[in-house]
């Protein structure tokens, strides 16, 4: 098994994952600031394919036009030196007191129209830097309590910021497109779309669904206690998954931002499993926080352990689909029978409504699922048959 | 205060929820049998509006043809005799041991054409009795191991189910449409569409998506931790909420199906408040169960105590709106300037690009939301100025 | 209803509360800091009868003794001008990066030395200021992952600062007891002693158990789903409520320190009633975050809705316990029969045994207990009968 | 890797897991009844150790003393036969409608005495098959409205039936101690004595706490999202851990009862390393639910599944511990100076309250846990070095 990844991996993590000071709620950050010319350099040593950013990240907040692009130029010599690609860019509408209200969704009109502006300009340099993802998160969209925000006109407003910078880019000519990004809390008591399936269905709505799509995270599903893999497989099946973002979460509680793998173990088997099986092949994006009791040597270490487990998963999934042990298991699950469409070719439910059928019979039998996941489990765990 | 319910409230109950015998888990029934005809003889007594069922609360499974008329016709005698509507009815495909695999997407293509043909067959009768709501809860659509169902392939047989639905109401000319009960587990490990925000996002990929909305329920969300105002403002935005299930339930943990009211107050006071605000006119219906330790003559208690606290909630929350000092809080929130568009009429991104802004001073405002969030509760609570 | 707190009601404030300048994990702060002089000011004007502190709340990390003793004067001098009480103090062991992997729990020995010393220190500053209970909120004593951790060497560790501390106060003859403050998680993945059961039978361990009891925090239960209402209620039983956090939560997710009651308000009207039936005389301790889109004003409007919502609370509950309905409809669920004993007077188990009994007759009565919710509901919302 | 369990591993299953019917809250059961003597023949030829069970699960509820003293010797028969052991039993007493209240927490004192006489009539059984641990789940003892019972009151109650019972198997001088199963939730909305730590602090306030400990189990603490591994070091810290129940969760959800490491893989890999490191000697049992899904020959396949994943999960603990680089990773994150004394011999508070400290230092140090947590997953997937 080799666990040494490589960029045809298409692995990739934020500068802010790395870069992560470690603050949180109840303490003060335990690191330095990371240079981000650093963050590339350590990051090809270690066989990733590329990196992403918020603008804030790369560029503070405040910067003049020459500091700005003095540190595009020193960003963008470290890129060239690596050979480190950029695929996916996005926007801090967060951390300034600006936004404590919303961004797209602010009550103040002139709050909106800056954090569409602020989508502009970092979408532009995104596509001087060659990403064709562009995420938004909307972390402040949202409210502490159903007085203070109506949902309703929120998604007015939502739809409008997502229209608008939809025509800003066809203006443009810009090969990018949008990933939204749910989280159901945190920081907000509650986020607007705050599942995959709250903003698949947004989507719909928009004047050029075309172009957006999502970027669903592992540990923001787990976050509300639902089945990541379910949410991956219809984010596929409606051929939406435009990116994501891989981490881990023991189930409903604060954001952890785990290490990939170092969650729900299982489930992250099973989503290998999913994502290779269907061939997803945009970057694996690891959107994780090295802990706050990890100085520089273990910030490299977990970004290294997240690579790590994805190919130690691959490996073990595919391992599996290829037992024939587990083939025969699933063919005496019938689980190739959900593939067969329902109705027969030309059929319709006239055909259907003449069957006859012994239901007590087709209630007895066993499907065998516990034998199919025993052998999953195995696999994961490596177990000789 | 009057919180005595009339049929104009369009209040009504599903034959299983007071006819619930309190076999849970890990206990046996506590009461026997309610005879349908005496459910909506209760019920009409104290207000409702109508009454719904699953094809199996009404005709017990396996009953004959001329068994079945029989409980139809006693049925529908009783509808005569007290005004009582079925605005909405269901099929059962959890109970039977044929459904343990699901039924949507079950393995087993002749389950499969079963189900379907089941829902058909129900359908019929509530075109008869006058039904405009078809409610599909698919509780055994899902799967304990992600190893045992393909949950990319189960999507393509649940829309090709709905597909056919869709296709038998247009064929026979019925005026009665779907309406998507999520849920995001119980009975099943994980359940296929497990939020408002997946079963709507899946509406938009059927054939005839304008025959097919949604059913949320109020601890279903809750289950998840999710907000079920902001789901309802959803699917009410997204045109889609054509039924509603209110109960209670105290976050995450097995289905309550608590007293409406019964959970979380506050948000079920924002939830009548929106319901209202926004004109949902469909029946309200409680899909509740009447605790385990209530004889007779408290299910009939527990069914007015849904009403009544719908009651008083619509009242609160009219007067919260009402409220001079609210008007001006939300005033003083900025709350009405959600309400304007973000782009002035004619503008597009490139107005917006010119805007300059002094980011420091906007987000130094502070927005006053603690002021509204009491001065609801306080109207929840009835407390006088 | 009077709704205006005084000094007899026993509202106290911790300076961190309103003095939190809303820096989350994903935003900078949005409000500077308050000086705690102001606070113990504004506090009084309001109505509030002492604030609580933890050491760099008041002086501020790092400061000298010419400086804290400064601090010291300043804060002392406003409790005097105005009559405030200081009921409990408190140490921060979480923000400084030395106590990233725990304080009293930390693996290296200096860090628990110096977390102990940190503590005592301010142990008699608390007397000084005529404290009478010492809060310890082992916020980092915890793990992200089990193996970083032994969770049962730990609880030696931890038991050994509760003994070391319990001789301090002892040796110095000083009137204070310990509370110790479970919380599930956050900011540590998993923290020890997570609820107020964990918390209680580790203090029967301890060499000086009478000297330990608990501080409850109604978020942190309901951050694991728990009734805070049956926790107090056990907390109270062991004789071990020694002081209590109020404020309020939306279940399992990050802690919200919401205003009291604008979470879950059913379960904070049955606190209200608990404490006051079992007569609690400690203060009534917020705990809680005014929102970061709040400024100033909205600070000080939020301190104030906390004793509103108490104090209307107190009212209903105890309109509740008095109303002949409530008491007749207890009567009828047979609740009063729980405060018989089970053994008759000098009866043993042979007694009991020779019972005969009727099982399906008493397996056939109801509770009536939904009819109880209703009524304890009816009476929340102050709807007349 | 031998993953063949055999009777000195001592795994036990409760009669009622593999006899499991499969009826859900929604569903009808899918399979038969399980001759107690077939289970005892099945799980001896898979290599258990022994079986357990509840009153009504050998003898049907009703049950004439002929017929139970039939039932009995049949039983006997086949243990004797097989050499299985029955190392624990129980009551139920919560699935008859007499329960539906409470037993031990009743309002209705005669079914509290009821109840206590059926506890002491199975632990005169269980006595009789040589069961050393009698397990006391108090599934009904709860509520669903805090108004519905006073938890206060009811802690008396729930003493006052430990007591009783103890001083029963005292004056009988049965050789049998008592062991506590928690839960949160379900089948009541709240449930007393939720966790591991509320019934840990219960035992310290009866009359003979040295005869009462606890009955973990693993779903039971998920479901309140507690880490389950944390529990049980308390639990054996306080040398309270009598007897385990081991299975799968996902979360706080529906209480699951997967096959053990079907949930949580991490934590069962953790939590098998802890068994295994203090030397827990108890049986290891399994109190799991064949999915619905199975039939006969799924139900014994999951049996065994049980007991190869144990088996498989402690040879790669064995292993983790084992590992010169997880040693000296733990070794570089100064895990082995937790075992150390904060007091070195003869010292007290006023020692160390001389230290002198270098706070930055401390504070910047790494504790590498990332790495160790990796080292810990490679090892639990079996990946090579």
């Amino acid at each position: 098994m080799s666990l040494t990844p490589t960029p045809a991996d298409k692995f990739t993590f934020g500068l802010w994952t790395v870069g992560w000071q470690a603050r949180d709620p109840f303490g003060d950050p335990t690191r330095g600031a990371l240079d981000p010319v650093r963050t590339v350099n350590e990051l090809a040593a270690r066989g990733a394919y590329g990196v992403t950013f918020h603008d804030d990240d790369l560029i503070p907040f405040g910067s003049d036009e020459g500091a700005r692009r003095t540190h595009i130029d020193r960003f963008k010599k470290a890129l060239a030196d690596t050979g480190m690609k950029v695929p996916m860019a996005t926007t801090n509408l967060f951390s300034h007191p600006v936004f404590k209200d919303g961004a797209f969704t602010s009550n103040d009109k002139d709050i909106r129209r800056y954090a569409i502006r602020k989508v502009m300009k970092n979408i532009e340099l995104a596509v001087e830097l060659g990403a064709k993802t562009y995420v938004c998160w909307g972390g402040r969209e949202g409210a502490e309590s159903d007085g203070a925000k109506d949902g309703y006109v929120a998604l007015d407003r939502f739809r409008e910021a997502f229209n608008t910078l939809g025509e800003f880019v066809t203006d443009n000519g810009y090969d990018i497109k949008f990933a939204i990004e749910p989280k159901p809390n945190e920081p907000r008591g509650d986020i607007f779309l705050p599942t995959i399936g709250h903003a698949l269905a947004f989507i719909y709505t928009l004047d050029r669904p075309e172009l957006v799509g999502l970027n669903p995270e592992v540990g923001h599903e787990q976050m509300a206690g639902l089945n990541f893999v379910h949410g991956i497989a219809q984010a596929l099946w409606q051929k939406k998954l435009y990116h994501i973002d891989l981490n881990g979460q023991h189930g409903p509680k604060y954001d952890q931002d785990l290490v990939f793998g170092h969650g729900d173990l299982k489930s992250a088997f099973f989503l290998v499993d999913l994502l290779e099986r269907y061939k997803y092949d945009g970057p694996k994006h690891f959107d994780y926080k090295p802990a706050r009791t990890e100085d520089d040597k273990g910030v490299w270490e977990s970004a290294s352990a997240n690579m790590r487990t994805y190919l130690a998963l691959k490996e073990r999934a595919a391992a599996f689909r290829a037992d024939p042990r587990v083939i025969e298991a699933m063919k005496a699950s019938n689980i190739p029978g959900l593939n067969e469409s329902t109705l027969g070719a030309g059929e319709t439910w006239r055909d259907l409504a003449k069957d006859s059928f012994d239901v007590e019979a087709a209630g007895a039998r066993g499907y065998g699922y516990e034998l199919v996941d025993q052998l999953a489990l195995e696999h994961l765990m490596g177990v000789k048959a």
